[in-house]
């Protein structure tokens, strides 16, 4: 199944969040259900990947975002296990160094986008420049305001370079997020690393859902759209993100490039080496 | 089995290439044998890099190098994929570029060096300053015999700011990679990336076996060792590998960092939340 017809937000669309079903789990109904799609979705990712790597004629750039417990860790490691860690990469974006801030919101991004034949993931991006800046009125509104159309502009820049760009907003409920960090408290291997913003950030909810909104509805393109992927279920999560790159990539159709060499003739080499002596005795001990 | 004692260079000793035999497998007689081994080094990696990315008092920076052929990017990859995206880089190094060669030869490499709780992978590295640079010449012996004692000091400025380094190099014989190269030949997926220096190079076998006994003599120290890999079989390759990482980390007797937050505290606030009732309806519909 084609998951993206029904996730993408359409390219100038309104969009309400509440109007989506954070738990749905499209037309599987278990975990154990969806595993071969998912396991087929991921040999498509390595041979995908490999191709890009190989014909050097795009670029991927996947973006992924969500509220704190969505699961952004989780979807990258899915994602990029998939792929040769030759030629690709994860930059994960966390809050701005004082050397950041002294430039423009796009220079920190700029370095990690990924050149022809890469692949680079995105944990948290330009986003967060539209997002938390906003919900906590880190710059005033006649700055980020004016983020949407330059962060448009940035994209179409690296679309025009051959960069295909998907953008992964996972939407877990309130709910789920609560249960989530109730897990983190019990789970000794994880308590370490829970903070009193994480349940401080929940009063904020509903701003989140506001600056959620715009940012889907003022920066998905035809060149580089965003999908709202129900992430509830970590199963359905990873089937959706994992479908949607791999038939996005095969829309390129990509092909190896032709061998530079001439075979026959190489082919000849190899057969006079194996018949040399010397050769011969390596190649017993091997 | 803890494969290190065997396949460590001794700090000083000499080493003949030629008195290993890259066909060795240890204590398994097949792959299928070895699986399970495997699998629980893999389990241990990921649990290991966890540990060190939540501790930040490590850093943990992994060297592969090898011949054309040897596994290099096989290696790699089997590494990466059991530790989490987030915290861990590879980087391959290939041809300098017209301004890496306007510094010295360890620029290009200090800015992918790990920091504490990083995890970094090097396929190919400063090392190659002393293999194809040495054996074809492309700088004078003034030069290239200076960059071992230079080496050294470099990585002993790493392991004092708390970075475990790890070097392995993949050891095959002539006739296996004469077999693999083959192979390519054979594989219409690969067949784009065979280029004529592969077997020209293979003229050169007893020089880079030279050059990479000089860098194993010279560059294995305490705090930077080298191991061997007997890596015909990948298999065993990765078995080795994977379980000297596992080996060396857990000496670091690392640990979680106890909670920043009252925990108990915590639970409360959740607790109120969880019965809420604008909460309970967001958790029913996820």
């Amino acid at each position: 199944m084609d998951y993206r017809k029904k996730l993408i937000v359409k390219p100038g669309a309104k969009i309400r969040l509440k109007d989506i079903d954070p738990a749905w789990h499209g037309k599987h109904e278990t975990e154990a259900e969806a595993a071969q799609d998912l396991a087929e979705n991921v040999a498509k990712l390595t041979h995908l990947q490999y191709l890009l790597y190989a014909e050097k004629k795009h670029a991927l750039l996947i973006v992924v975002q969500g509220i704190d417990a969505a699961g952004k860790d989780g979807t990258c490691w899915h994602v990029i296990t998939a792929m040769n860690p030759q030629g690709t990469t994860v930059t994960g974006f966390k809050q701005p160094t004082e050397e950041d801030l002294a430039h423009d919101f796009l220079w920190r991004v700029h370095p990690h986008v990924p050149g022809l034949g890469q692949v680079a993931v995105f944990n948290r991006s330009h986003y967060e420049d539209v997002l938390v800046v906003r919900v906590h009125n880190l710059v005033p509104e006649s700055e980020w305001s004016k983020r949407y159309k330059e962060i448009n502009q940035f994209e179409k820049l690296l679309a025009r370079k051959g960069t295909t760009i998907l953008k992964f907003f996972l939407y877990i409920s309130a709910g789920e997020q609560l249960e989530r960090f109730r897990q983190r408290l019990d789970d000794p291997n994880r308590q370490w690393k829970i903070s009193e913003s994480d349940y401080k950030e929940r009063a904020y909810w509903n701003d989140y859902l506001k600056a959620y909104e715009a940012m889907l509805e003022q920066c998905s393109t035809e060149y580089a759209p965003w999908y709202v992927i129900p992430s509830n279920h970590k199963w359905f999560r990873n089937l959706a993100v994992s479908q949607i790159i791999a038939a996005t990539l095969e829309e390129l159709k990509m092909k190896l490039p032709p061998p530079t060499v001439d075979l026959a003739q190489i082919r000849k080499a190899y057969h006079a080496a194996a018949k040399d002596p010397a050769e011969s005795k390596s190649k017993a001990r091997g």
